[in-house]
């Protein structure tokens, strides 16, 4: 018995782009979603209710960070995640490895688990498919991720097929370990830039059986037409009835190939992070809100943009926020990028429901003055 | 013909404390009142709509900072700082003269006005009683204030005479360049903390008249029984049917004594300032959010404070948002403490209303095991 159920509503007849629904304990998503990032139990600058505005429907939590800062057994006495940091709809942890990989230092792997020291403190600890299991047990998140290892770009192709036989018998450890009835687990296929791998990897995760399945272990540092490639290796074998996610990417164009690929769920902090920069995406592409050229523009920061931010505010005033350091320009950033991130996947899942996906995605490219990479 | 209009509506029987309203060029504010300060165009970490929410009539913005960035002529040719910032209710601009006192490089002061150097590039500027109005027009607020000169504290009675004197010039020199006809102009009582050179300054300022009078020169490090005398010394020399205002004060206990003495309005930057470092306003004192005490504490920041951030934030939610540096702990802390201050001052307008302020006063200091400092 599952703790999601996922309903594959339509597919566009252009591409392998689909339409779904995935229900969760705290509620429904539509797919193609677009997840904004809560590291630290936060989605950087915004409120729960100012998420909800944007059209946000489901948001991600970093097991690793919130291990270490406050404790995962702290958030479990408060309540849960859910509770203590106010947002009461579908949410998703990631394990934890791709953070360990990225981000721990002194790291050391063995088939039990990795030994790291935190970024914060440089304290010791391990974290292992059980461990990682009993962490998002305790944040409570509706879907949690299998324990991975992520293996780094480039990477030979010997270390990469040791890497993901190692992540496949880590996913049936944290299958084993997983308990809890109202929180799905997702399995993660790896195998680097190698196509041949990345099936193999799929093959074995698929084996195993999960809620769902991710690509992990993209944006690493690899060309975006080897990304958009591994994008399209395993669709055809991932399980037509289970949702599909690409964690960590990416750019707007990264979306719009996952969908055109046939994924369903998408993270990544760019929205917040460009935001925080001063750049900022608009239906014509991006624009550094810092650039002169701005000084006394009037105009809103996309004019076929409805956002709070766009309807209230110049680019003139932003650009003054940005250079006087203001916190008000974190927020206002951050909320007009992920206004266009979350509207971007309305827009995608209208069009797939028009059957129009293709359509859709030259457009985005066309207004852009961009090609697709493949 | 004044741009504003005061209406003094009850006087408390047991103290100095009056309730009024004061109608300017974009609404009516209810007095005494707290005006939140947005140095840079903004409330630090807060947008309009939250400051309406948390019952801001009228905030304050700085002259100094906006001449230098992003400059008074562009918001000008922007449509004036209520249309740049996205405030449509009662604005005050100070005259720029306490932060050239405290922040210009290389002052150096003439009978003419003040030569300086800008705190963020080193370039230098002139201010003179004629360039603060220009600059305070070009902005645009409901209510402008005289350049002044903040004379040190300590500093010699003979300096403290000569500096006020210059500052009644000066207001002499300001009222007569203030031409914009919607727009307010207060005089500014200095006098350090000499009781007969503040009676003298007041009669000096009162002589030429303004459509109402502030007392500057407070909260420059005298001891807090110094500043609360300084308010009761020239009450009684001010005109009744004017609006009277302490500027850049305080602490909780600044306001209730500024009120106590007949005081309508004041302005500080401690409710966001203080909430950035993690310091919080109760009804019971002031905590510090990042305790280890609050470390699992669930209930809210003050059980009787009916905010947005009490009614769904615990303590132990806040320490960790803190302790992580997140931008949404400085939002929540400032939009709870600003929630403090303008609540305790529709608080003491509703003990004022119903001539109870002195029972409100001795209430407010038992609550927080404190005395007067008179």
């Amino acid at each position: 018995m599952s703790a999601i159920k996922f309903e594959l509503i339509k597919k566009d007849p252009g591409s392998a782009a689909r339409l779904g629904s995935l229900t969760t304990t705290h509620g429904r998503i539509e797919t193609p979603i677009f997840m904004p990032v809560g590291t630290q139990a936060t989605v950087k600058a915004m409120t729960p209710e100012e998420l909800v505005e944007v059209g946000s429907q489901i948001i991600l939590a970093n097991t690793y960070h919130l291990y270490l800062r406050p404790g995962h057994e702290l958030i479990a006495r408060l309540g849960g995640l859910h509770r203590f940091m106010h947002w009461d709809r579908p949410m998703l942890t990631d394990s934890g490895g791709f953070q360990v990989f990225s981000l721990g230092e002194l790291r050391k792997i063995s088939e039990e688990g990795v030994n790291f020291r935190s970024h914060i403190d440089g304290s010791r600890h391990f974290i292992s498919p059980e461990v990682s299991i009993a962490i998002q047990e305790a944040l409570g998140a509706d879907i949690a991720m299998c324990f991975d290892e992520c293996p780094p770009y480039p990477a030979e192709q010997s270390y990469v097929k040791k890497s993901l036989e190692l992540t496949t018998r880590w996913a049936r450890r944290c299958k084993e370990a997983h308990s809890r009835p109202d929180q799905a687990l997702f399995g993660i296929v790896q195998g680097g830039m190698h196509p041949d791998l990345r099936r193999e990897s799929a093959k074995q995760i698929i084996d195993i059986g999960f809620d769902g399945y991710a690509l992990g272990g993209l944006s690493v540092g690899e060309e975006k037409e080897i990304m958009h490639q591994m994008m399209h290796e395993c669709t055809d074998i991932l399980p037509e009835d289970s949702p599909r996610y690409i964690m960590g990417i990416g750019a707007p164009e990264d979306l719009i190939e996952g969908i055109n690929a046939g994924f369903d769920m998408f993270d990544c902090v760019m929205p917040t992070r460009n935001a925080r920069n001063g750049a900022l995406f608009t239906s014509f592409g991006r624009i550094n809100i810092k650039a002169a050229i701005f000084e006394e523009d009037q105009s809103p920061v996309d004019p076929e943009c409805g956002c709070y931010v766009c309807r209230n505010y110049s680019r003139a005033y932003l650009r003054h926020l940005y250079r006087s350091q203001e916190i008000l320009a974190s927020r206002l950033n951050s909320w007009h990028n992920l206004q266009y991130y979350l509207d971007l996947m309305g827009k995608a899942r209208s069009a797939i429901d028009k059957g129009e996906f293709a359509g859709f995605r030259r457009e985005f490219y066309a207004k852009r003055n961009l090609s697709p990479s493949l």
